[in-house]
């Protein structure tokens, strides 16, 4: 058995049994060994960001990491930014980049480049195979270490991949998944806070965003009177009817500062201290209020089970209340983000998963699918776009029979555009709306935020700058030119019984939603 | 003035009068401050690869840095592909990463990444300004660097963008660009050998490329007998009628070794010693034959003027001899890599730019335009794909007025695709023709030469995952989804027609010539 084919049963046999892939010469004995390790699916990516984020999406809705093939330096480069998001996600992954054979690095060939400097920067665990006789068990640490929600990368040589010897007997097993215990400290602090009468707020994030958690901080809530927010961008959200409401924290830190304005506590399960996502002039980058204090409860893993005590610590007999199920009809008239909105909490269909990156058009979406069916909402958790048609890529395969609702604001849909290609190609159950206000609303609104605007005079070129209108993209030819299904509409109506035709066909498809920027 | 003001003025006030801007919040007095410095041109990209190649581009034909705008560690990561490019073909380029401002990094925002750590990857000089008042002198420095054919990074935290307070005033000039003398050392040992009357072979690179460099090369091996071949992929060569022509070395190990048998010198001018692009099991990875002896003459900056000093002592009345005009007819039938690419020579127009990035169905390129007008090739030098339509917006920015013929093989454009909206934004002369054979077909050449496929089986998983034409991508609608008309081609003659208007017709084209497999 070659290292490759070494690799990938040991990936199978340890439950990794999808990689998303974007190879090269390199990595051609891996991709060969796909015929030898059937169980592993081969998903093609025509960019390596496209793996990446597809790898991020599949392991927020498996609980478990995909492998992603990458060529060399670059094409790990290629794939950096949804690594960044799939680190800020605490998502398991494991990451194959193929190298150079070990003897061929010195000649500094063309693609030759410091891939350990760019891994490092995303990745909590980083090997070089450079032996074909370690390539078992390097593959069983990289996928035990990234159980601690990571980025695991292993850097494999072309040499080491088609050397013969390696085995997979014998090899190290994977010790049970280590359950992180609450911190007996940590909860007798925070009951103590909550027990206090001073007015408190308890921040999610982490593993708390699903039912577990939001239950029991709905609990303690109700039984002492703190408030409950989520952090601005979870990785994976539980919601709608029948599901325990809470809302995010803000993006903008004004409307944050407001949410937090009065705590006296602040509560951390499964978050850190909420910060502005940038610096403006004169304005505070930390949005803990004056004189608030701090309490961790729990990292971002174990924080429902840490709620989950505390609950019962200090509000034992209370039930959680939960979303009721909420249906308004579907609108009618022109598109607008709100109208947008009120479409899709009209018509989300049942277990959907909700893929958001629809940034400054997307604003209502929260209120208008409070009583949506419950769903998933994966959110853009490192800042980077292109990251939400790859994911839906993810989810998909991670949730078959599950609807994935793709939500994509047009300027970050032109990242990873080829996502959509890969979507056709796997026939995903992904609707893609893509939210075509023509500009870079969210940079037209900083712009002002910042303050460097000139108050007198606009400013022509900039604004320019910041317009994607001109030309104008058509995204119905784009996603048919890459074998997806599209249309465009541009009323309410329209979009209703597009979205509901998009969900009952199987496959993917996308609706170009034309909508006003909300500057008018 | 502030901080972006001063950059963006020192910028234009030293010649880098464009910049290939994909910005985010960290950057948007950068933005403004473009109203301010009328004489910079901000090229918005909507992808970070998109910029970078475009930089790369432009600063092989304006022989002068571009600057380059980028959003923080991610906005970097994803230019990183085509910096590596630029980095191989030894570019002038000043890159500005923006990041967050200087008190707000410590909060770990979600955009907070190790910037330096990617930066270093590909800069050959990097600096972070932490005040205003350094920013005039850390950019003139900046530029400076870049004159040694390298990236530039400056990082740029959006406190000193906005602070107040800075001035070119007083500003230090750049010093005159240094120009590289002849290493007499060296000259004297290379007419040695070329006197010695063994077998010699001049390998050609960096500015040896041009015109100058090849005459030098040219009228040097009529005289001594030496051969000449160019490295495998030069970053700018020209060719064509009334230029000496020259071979490039081949791709593949096999063919290289067979070009470079019998030497017993290589001459390196203006490049390295030729390696293998990949290792292959069994095979070399050092292309210099046994027992050959390797002379470097100047390294890829003076070449051209030590190939000239050369040719005086070697060759001095020797006139170089040129290619001569040669225009087969267009012929007719069905496209292959054959009749495509004597298309292509029957019809470029004057002064052409060919960016190249064509790989496996552009093999017959060379053979076919070596006695068309002189034209400029510019080549994937990094090996890192997605760079050749990028490319071909800083090659046509930087020279206006000539055609740019931009040569895409199918896979590799699907990297970089939105540069086809930034052309149709900048109504630029670029004629793109996608070479669409539905495969990655250079790997499925791979596959074979590194002994990965099973002899007696092909690997069906494995070929699949080779196969991009499920679902065929229609580039045709890609492109007018983008904005740039665009037309599908099937004969010989259909495609002379289509370059043709293409070529009449102001503003970006695209063809897409649908091509068999080279593999059948």
């Amino acid at each position: 058995m070659n290292g490759a084919q070494t690799l990938l049963s040991t990936l199978v046999d340890h439950g990794v049994e999808v990689c998303f892939a974007n190879p090269g010469t390199s990595e051609m004995h891996f991709v060969a060994a796909l015929d030898r390790v059937p169980a592993m699916r081969g998903v093609l990516a025509l960019f390596e960001g496209v793996a990446t984020g597809a790898a991020d999406g599949y392991a927020r809705m498996a609980d478990k990491p995909a492998a992603v093939l990458l060529h060399l330096g670059p094409g790990l480069g290629n794939g950096l930014a949804n690594l960044h998001n799939a680190r800020r996600a605490h998502v398991p992954m494991v990451v194959v980049v193929g190298d150079h054979a070990t003897y061929h690095n010195r000649y500094d060939a063309p693609l030759e480049s410091d891939i350990e400097a760019l891994a490092g920067s995303v990745s909590g665990w980083m090997r070089r195979t450079d032996r074909v006789s370690e390539i078992c068990a390097h593959t069983v640490d990289a996928i035990a270490a990234s159980r601690a929600g990571v980025v695991s990368t292993l850097i494999l040589p072309a040499d080491v991949s088609w050397a013969d010897g390696a085995t997979t007997a014998g090899a190290a097993r994977l010790s049970p998944e280590r359950v992180t215990e609450p911190d007996r400290g940590a909860l007798r602090g925070a009951a103590d806070v909550l027990r206090s009468g001073e007015s408190a707020v308890i921040l999610l994030g982490g593993d708390a965003t699903r039912v577990a958690g939001l239950s029991a901080a709905d609990r303690i809530a109700q039984a002492t009177g703190a408030r409950v927010l989520c952090e601005t961008f979870p990785a994976r959200l539980q919601r709608g009817a029948g599901i325990p409401a809470v809302d995010r924290l803000a993006y903008f830190a004004e409307a944050a500062e407001a949410q937090l304005a009065g705590a006296q506590h602040l509560i951390l399960a499964g978050t850190t201290s909420p910060v502005s996502f940038f610096a403006y002039p004169g304005k505070r980058s930390d949005l803990v209020p004056a004189g608030c204090r701090v309490h961790t409860l729990a990292g971002y893993a174990g924080a429902a089970a840490a709620l989950e005590s505390l609950a019962d610590e200090v509000a034992l007999d209370v039930e959680a209340t939960v979303a009721p199920a909420v249906r308004h009809e579907t609108p009618t008239g022109p598109l607008t983000a709100v109208s947008l909105a009120a479409v899709v909490g009209a018509v989300l269909p049942e277990r959907a998963i909700i893929v958001d990156e629809s940034n400054t058009a997307g604003v209502m979406l929260a209120a208008s699918t409070a009583g949506a069916p419950a769903h998933d909402v994966l959110t853009l958790t490192g800042g980077a776009i292109g990251y939400g048609m790859p994911a839906a890529i993810g989810a998909a395969i991670a949730a078959p029979g599950r609807p994935v609702l793709s939500l994509q604001a047009d300027g970050s849909a032109m990242y990873t555009l080829s996502a959509l290609w890969t979507q056709a190609r796997e026939q995903l159950d992904i609707t893609t709306v893509i939210l075509n206000n023509g500009a870079y609303d969210i940079l037209r609104i900083e712009l002002q935020r910042v303050g460097a605007e000139n108050a007198d005079s606009p400013g022509a070129r900039a604004q320019d700058l910041l317009d994607i209108g001109r030309p104008t993209i058509d995204f119905v030819q784009i996603a048919e030119g890459m074998g997806v299904p599209a249309r465009r509409v541009h009323t309410a109506e329209a979009l209703g019984v597009a979205l509901t035709a998009a969900f009952e066909e199987p496959g993917p498809h996308l609706i170009e939603a034309v909508v006003p920027s909300i500057l008018g």
